[in-house]
């Protein structure tokens, strides 16, 4: 199985336990990211309480599906960590894909919640779960069992493919 | 064979052709990165001609293996199809990931190479390619097949693993 071409966001979970072996599997994926000089500036927050997932949904208006979920993976890039900290972005974008995808491996579902660079939503993240300042909430990562149907598209777009030049 | 554990940058490659078709899925599979509010801002110019990618190679001092390599993906983040714009660093590195891990797939070895947001690099890239104003050239991806063993170590830290609050 090819967890690439399975991939979906999965917004909506079934009332079933994520288990820590599971996630931790996920952070392993994670971890398994390329960096930029193999930097590897990243954290992970693990939430588990319903009431600190409830609070993450009203976070904004795109982060209910925190509520549905069986267990969150905050994402944080680590400035203190970071050599090229102008590519921190790319590594984490790398490291969530893989996260998401491994949920995919496990027949698991998630979605990718941006948090980062948008700051309202950054300040409540970082007060609510003590990030400090040199670490940013770079997104949240809904995980559980899916509660919806696989529906995968190709997304291949042949006029996006230049060949030899622009 | 899941390609998130098996991954590893391959930055030298044997004198052996990587396929048209090959080629394509690793297309297909950084389409189907998943992006901000779906926005699928990214473009790709393959790169075939040795004297092309030999000047690429040229172009930075991490850059030398795309003198080698059988192919090149230069992935491009268009800013006139980015509704979130601030955004496409982040979905620009999904993307990558998933050529690199489709790449793995296919038995094939790849290396990111890093431009944006490095001014110099970004220069040189878009005059010798013609990439216009309202792209970034986001990185080059060095794709052939892999002239060292695999030695993948697992990066898993739990240090870098907190539970509930930072």
């Amino acid at each position: 199985m090819n967890p690439i071409f399975e991939r979906q966001s999965v917004r909506k979970f079934l009332d079933k336990e994520v288990s820590e072996t599971q996630i931790e599997n996920l952070l392993k994926a994670g971890m398994q990211a390329p960096s930029a000089c193999n930097q590897q500036a990243w954290e992970f927050i693990v939430i588990n309480d319903k009431k600190d997932m409830i609070e993450i949904s009203e976070m904004h208006r795109f982060a209910k599906p925190a509520g549905e979920a069986s267990k969150l993976i905050v994402v944080l890039g680590n400035l203190k960590e970071a050599r090229l900290e102008y590519m921190i972005e790319q590594d984490l974008g790398a490291c969530c894909e893989n996260i998401l995808l491994q949920a995919t491996y496990e027949g698991l579902g998630a979605v990718w919640l941006g948090f980062h660079p948008i700051e309202d939503r950054c300040l409540k993240i970082r007060k609510y779960l003590n990030i400090p300042d040199y670490c940013i909430p770079f997104a949240v990562i809904c995980v559980g069992y899916p509660a919806i149907d696989s529906d995968v598209k190709l997304r291949y777009d042949d006029v996006k493919v230049h060949y030899g030049r622009y």
